[in-house]
């Protein structure tokens, strides 16, 4: 497999974009990415989205942005893995580009979710559990994480402010993140006192919905001469059980271990040698599931990571640099582009404030259900 | 770019399953193939599907099939292209194994429709189309498909009745193959008579939708000592506007002469070398288009050749020798996976009664929404 490299990066603000249709948010991130390239045009265009069908009445996202781009007769697909989607668009490029049947192709993740009603938006959601066995007992996405959150508290014996942290420092983050949906510091007063969505879950502990697109340009990496270079270490993927419910252990991700265990093994490294990781916490109790499954964290212990403030840039496990999920915010198919985004910006050195000091190897985890999908890309400054 | 070869495929009846959930008919088709081709794993799913969100409530699928199929762990993922799902999906299988990553991979087509009302449908439909610009003016797909017809009879000076052969072609062969979602032989009068559904389409220029799947497993051809080996010769794929009306022409579908072309090349070949072609005739004048577009009439020229009787199995240019989308069945997302498994069952001489003589090289090109998107497969018999 030919190695690939990152040619260009390009984001919009996650906000509500009323004043911008679905076709508009994506092609401000796809110009701005093929701008950071130096490039006019790609051979393929592969757009990460989740929701378009049920909250913007459209498919075929690849032709029809495609076309709005300007990428006139070229190839263009959607892929699809509910919150994971973009990353896996990412690696559906990544493939085609190694194949060598293309040479470069442009990753969108896109999602415009704020043009309905919150009721309908979880109802949409939704589809991304199993639809005959959780959904149809009523149950919604947060409440899932929310069972499995009261669970992990109970067997571990810890309390929810323990996971204060994981919202503190998201928050801190994304003040010197342009781009991120919120600019608010939090305290672990106001963390305890936010208005409860599903016990245990609280409005601190959830990640907010929101429009925005991300985009990258990937090229084979002989292809560039721009410095730093940013290379494609690993990419890794892998499923668990739709539902919740038929796992063994609801608190353990088994594909957050086997796609992360792959990576390391791809881009031999192991946790230790990650200067940055880009998780994926839609809730405060899927960072901790996150690390610990990653082998960052023993079992049970990931809470104690944010606890002891080892995720700051200046920590042992930096962790959403630029406010993650939390703050930066979560258009659910456009964020696992942004989390690689935001560690290609860590490895080239432009993250100012929030900048981990001498990042050369990052990591970006996205995962789609309730860890049903879950995919781990490894980057590399290789300059 | 290594050779592929494809070892498997499997397929289900095309029909109303309500008998059957979602998963239940993926399963059957991706057991079907996977037994077929000899193998119990895998290293990854790509499932193509437009409508799961829309009308079952399902996101998500590539994880949802795997565990239900019991790939557990292994990558899987969906691609969208609206009823050019089922060859996206392949495609980008086809990618991944080439580029060396995986080894081995299982697609599925997949589309369960008949769960909701006529309208539910149409409207689910009606998202291939351009949300903004031409479904907010009313126009359901079959009405967009329509205004096209018409232009072309007007253009081309042909009458409605003169695009019947396609439709006999398509009934007339399914009534061979027992996956074949109708099984009724139909004449010039019968066809005449048939109901209006938007002028000038009539309820036989229409394929009926459908719950079905089929499924395909892929590996490097130099792993394949089965006989006769059917290979990957030539993947291609090419995107127009996405509303028609932003095209200079209407009646030419640009994306489908820039995948046939690129494919022909890859592969080449020219029209005359193709034994078998598998159009997309979700309208009867989609199947003249297509011919139109990909070399083997000239424009206005396509429906000449269904009056002529080139088109059977016995022709000079043998289209739906199984049914096509007109009478096998157009389960929308699944429909791309029909076509390559039925071109495979072309090269390796299982056609029975609509058996195309000495076929060795077999074509296959799927369309998403009005020709937005259009995938063409060259598979070669290089036994």
């Amino acid at each position: 497999m030919r190695k690939i490299a990152v040619l260009g990066i390009g984001q919009t603000k996650i906000d509500e974009h009323w004043e911008k249709s679905l076709r508009e948010i994506a092609g401000d991130a796809a110009f701005a990415a093929m701008q950071d390239a130096g490039v006019e045009k790609v051979d393929a265009l592969f757009v990460g989205n989740m929701l378009s069908p049920l909250i913007n009445g459209q498919n075929q996202l690849g032709a029809y942005l495609a076309d709005w781009i300007g990428l006139w007769k070229q190839e263009a697909v959607k892929i699809e893995a509910a919150c994971g989607s973009g990353a896996a668009a990412f690696r559906a490029a990544l493939m085609a580009v190694a194949s060598g049947d293309i040479e470069s192709a442009l990753v969108v993740g896109v999602e415009k979710m704020t043009d309905k009603a919150g009721r309908d938006v979880t109802a949409a959601l939704a589809t991304a559990a199993d639809a005959d066995y959780e959904v149809e007992q009523g149950i919604s996405f947060v409440g899932i994480n929310a069972l499995v959150m009261r669970r992990y508290m109970h067997e571990f014996g810890w309390k929810h402010e323990d996971f204060a942290q994981f919202s503190i420092n998201a928050h801190a983050n994304a003040m010197h993140n342009p781009y991120a949906r919120l600019h608010e510091k939090i305290s672990v007063e106001k963390f305890e006192k936010s208005s409860m969505v599903a016990t245990p879950i609280n409005l601190l502990d959830a990640s907010p919905i929101g429009d925005g697109a991300a985009a990258m340009v990937i090229v084979p990496a002989d292809k560039v001469m721009r410095k730093p270079r940013v290379v494609v270490a690993a990419s890794a993927v892998a499923t668990d059980t739709i539902a919740v419910h038929s796992r063994k252990d609801p608190m353990f991700l088994q594909a957050a271990y086997a796609s992360s265990k792959h990576a390391y093994e791809m881009a031999g490294v192991t946790p230790k040698d990650i200067d940055v990781f880009e998780l994926h916490d839609a809730f405060s109790i899927m960072a901790a599931l996150s690390l610990e499954a990653s082998g960052f964290a023993e079992r049970g212990q990931g809470v104690k990571l944010a606890l002891d403030n080892e995720i700051s840039p200046k920590g042992r496990v930096p962790v959403c640099t630029r406010g993650g999920l939390k703050a930066r915010g979560h258009p659910v198919g456009a964020t696992g582009v942004y989390q690689l985004v935001e560690v290609v910006q860590q490895l080239r050195g432009e993250c100012g404030q929030t900048q981990v000091a001498d990042a050369k190897i990052g990591m970006a985890q996205n995962i789609g259900g309730s860890g049903a999908t879950i995919l781990t890309h490894i980057l590399r400054n290789d300059t």
